[in-house]
């Protein structure tokens, strides 16, 4: 998968000469920059690859289908992603990949690299906010750094409007069917045909409720209600908006879903200033989708609306 | 769908005031341009809709699932994307569309409004040239005619380079599950869980070979085959490339076919210009996915490499 993937994005994307499981944004890092080092396990696409590129992620370190990459790929990352001033670590909040980017970490600081972690922590159908799980509001996370670092602010800086875009950002989802893993081709867990599984996590993990199929519209507003009960927003506020597949559910379904989304902002009187919808962060073939508010005040806005130009993604 | 549709992108998407089923590019249709419409059911999103904006599209008209729009959103289409210079029509060798889209150009007709056909038919499974079907390299050829209507060409040079376009493009699919319409929500054929279909349509038209399911390299020697013999490209050549997905198959396993296609172009010393690697034409959710060599001479790059902003594309 890696190798088609550099293949096919050969402006944007080359492999590390260190290890070959580093891929590395062609125009990204640069001498004076922070730069922003992603990753995790394969299975996401187009999270994590998709996301390098200038303007957003220097690089991305990637594991097997599912795992988080060894501490290797995340050093070649961070060597490739230097540009002397420290070195950002974005990924979702995982133990494997903790772990793996922790001893990372502390390698790179016998060579005079520093590097800090901004752990991803949007799922909030996990209650205990210690446990919260790194889902597919990543997207807006990884770009508010993204446009910290290319607009060449501190290390202080990067670090804390990362660390506000994440608290920011709220994503709930839904899962229809399971997926499988290409080692044991049998599904990672049971779902009837005719059931879903609302706050399902991007590798199967529990949900909250477990029930029958209901409508977009029905399963929209559970999702909605939840993410607007934790955010409170005020009247006025504003939001970017991504309605994500999770692999197998086409956009014929998100746009629907879109739809009964935008009038349930539209009531509380919240503003959407921009608006995605696709797969952005999948579970392989899992059937369902995940929707995600991204809080908006005028710095996150500004770093959203900065220009960024990825293998798979561009804005601005 | 189209509701959610233009909610997500209001600064590329706007509904005609004559057709709810019409939607036009906000930045596109302008005086002296030739107009550029396409169409078809709905279910294959992105296509129609996402190749709608400035440099693409000026307008799609939008039918029921696997159905062709009826003549009224084709003509409010045409009246839109009318700037004085002739309309071209331009949609997949349907039967339904044909009769539609037909049958809108003879009302046009009456308002003075000049409306030629291009029917795309890059589907090489099926032999007979006639009956060929418009699949997944309508994004190639409705690119090329985009960006010939937008650098103000005539419209017999728009015409020209629409079907130069079509017969340069060579699409061929796999189907490894069927999908299901919504109004039956039961699958439209049956394919076993360890079969694949290769050649299927994107409504589930019959393919060339039923069989076993293979690996990814295998299945897309099997398509290249086919397409190269087809083609039979001078060592040299120039082509750009599209891995799709027909709806419910993940980027990941695209990539990986991208890597097999990728050596077996190398192989040919065919130079692959660009690729394109995603959702492109779909099926709503059937899994599968289609491969398309759109062959390159100076003029059929530079339509290509032109720009485009549209609402789920952009490029140059």
């Amino acid at each position: 998968m890696l190798e088609g993937i550099v293949l096919a994005h050969p402006e944007h994307l080359t492999v590390s000469s260190e290890n070959n499981r580093a891929i590395i944004a062609k125009d990204g890092p640069r001498p004076g920059k922070v730069g922003l080092v992603i990753g995790g396990g394969s299975g996401h696409e187009p999270t994590f690859l998709g996301f390098v590129g200038r303007g957003l992620a220097d690089a991305a370190a990637i594991g097997n289908v599912f795992a988080s990459p060894p501490p290797d790929p995340i050093i070649a990352c961070a060597n490739a992603a230097s540009g002397g001033e420290g070195v950002l670590f974005m990924y979702g909040n995982y133990a494997g990949d903790v772990m793996n980017f922790d001893m990372a970490a502390e390698m790179l600081a016998m060579d005079d690299i520093e590097a800090r972690t901004v752990l991803t922590t949007d799922d909030i159908a996990v209650e205990d906010l210690e446990r919260r799980r790194g889902v597919a509001g990543n997207f807006f996370i990884f770009k508010a750094a993204g446009a910290a670092c290319d607009t060449m602010m501190s290390f202080d800086e990067c670090e804390r409007i990362a660390r506000k875009a994440n608290a920011q950002t709220y994503t709930m989802g839904v899962g229809l069917t399971a997926c499988s893993l290409p080692q044991t081709r049998v599904p990672g867990f049971d779902l009837g045909a005719e059931e879903m599984e609302i706050g399902l996590g991007i590798h199967g993990e529990p949900g909250v409720r477990r029930g029958p199929l209901a409508s977009a519209d029905a399963v929209t507003d559970e999702i909605v209600d939840k993410i607007l009960a934790e955010m409170d927003p005020e009247p006025g506020e504003k939001v970017a908006v991504l309605v994500n597949s999770l692999g197998a559910t086409p956009l014929m379904e998100l746009y629907i879903v879109n739809r009964r989304l935008s009038q349930r902002l539209k009531d509380r009187q919240i503003d959407v200033h921009a608006t995605w919808v696709g797969p952005y962060c999948t579970s392989m073939d899992m059937a369902g989708m995940s929707i995600t508010l991204h809080r908006l005040d005028g710095e996150l806005q500004a770093m959203l609306d900065h220009p960024c130009d990825c293998a798979m993604f561009r804005a601005g």
